[in-house]
């Protein structure tokens, strides 16, 4: 009635249990804090340690079809919060989500990038309410990290 | 005569008027404050609405000249502002432009990206002088939102 | 023993002198400072005023080598730095890596973007040890200014 909504509730609301954190791709850690901000590495959306799909977003053959890309952005920013929650030790301390960049692995002739990182955006206004609206870039790419079609890095204001 | 020149009389100077803050594409907000920094949103080159051209920078048939594309950049640069007024509600608060990023969706052939981006960037030194001088990453990609051959976010900072 | 390690100890130690601070290659400046954060622009591979190689990375004829390409991306990566010491004076100021970006200009079907962009977080790791360890996003994208394969972007906080 008024107050905050619990990020860490609403979550267990949403039936999310945030995975262990995935291993880095390379020489670098999932999250750093600096003052009042946490940077997530861009995350790609493992499940289990396996990417569910690889190639490019797009219509046609061999394409990832868009919706099945919106699902990947939002898996690609749980697993995000799961990275932020490991140097934080709880979401609950999440004040704003600040930005949210998200890379689409586009086949040339693909310009839907917004409704495929919608699925990160959603979430977090899922998660988060109102603290969830974020500041937001989508690009299309070229190729992505083990050929992954959706990359989703965070800014996140804690106290 | 050595006094800091205000963002807001330089604008009217330069017979800019901020549009309206174009509506987000997707489930974000055009900008967000943490701290004593404005994050905004990607901004596309919207003008009343429309995208003035759509499609990939390049030399050719069917390509956007790089020329046409600075513009662009400017125009969305301009739109990253109306965003930041959004949330500052005036741009005289602005102590520094602390970052910019352009994207362009690029011909694979095409590495003139600094010159495109350079249409935000002039804009911005423009409007703000000295406190315009901003770090900055220009690339070229494969595709953007809508079709859109630019793309460009800004951090700026204020008190 | 125990005390931390200087990173300009470690530079020379490394061998590496650090370059003079590539001009930007367009109306912006090498790096800013907003409270205790660098962010540095984009940096290219840049050795002594030229690209070591221009293209796109992946395998076969006419492409950049993967191998040639982390050699670039820990080049870009010194040359970052570079631009952090012209705002800070000294990079023992640093007291965190916070985030890097690496764009690696890739071709569609070139996914080890991670293994690339190890050249910089690798050299940021010899540099400033635990301090070193950074978030960080890898994208491949479609050219990059001047035909450079690989472009890096750092933010640091410092005292």
């Amino acid at each position: 009635m008024g107050a905050p909504v619990s990020a860490e509730s609403r979550l267990a609301e949403l039936g999310i249990t945030l995975p262990e954190v995935p291993a880095p791709a390379g020489a670098y850690v999932p999250a750093v804090i600096t003052g009042s901000l946490v940077y997530t590495a861009g995350q790609l959306p493992f499940v289990s340690g396996s990417l569910p799909a690889v190639g490019r977003v797009g219509e046609g053959p061999g394409l990832v079809a868009s919706d099945d890309a919106k699902e990947y952005a939002r898996i690609a920013a749980v697993n995000a919060l799961a990275a932020a929650r490991s140097v934080l030790g709880s979401l609950d301390r999440v004040t704003r989500v600040v930005k949210v960049v998200g890379f689409v692995a586009s086949d040339a002739s693909f310009t839907g990038q917004p409704g495929v990182i919608n699925g990160a955006s959603e979430l977090l206004g899922d998660v988060f309410g109102a603290a969830g609206a974020h500041a937001r870039s989508a690009v299309g790419v070229a190729a992505l990290p083990l050929g992954s079609p959706v990359e989703v890095e965070l800014v996140l204001e804690f106290e």
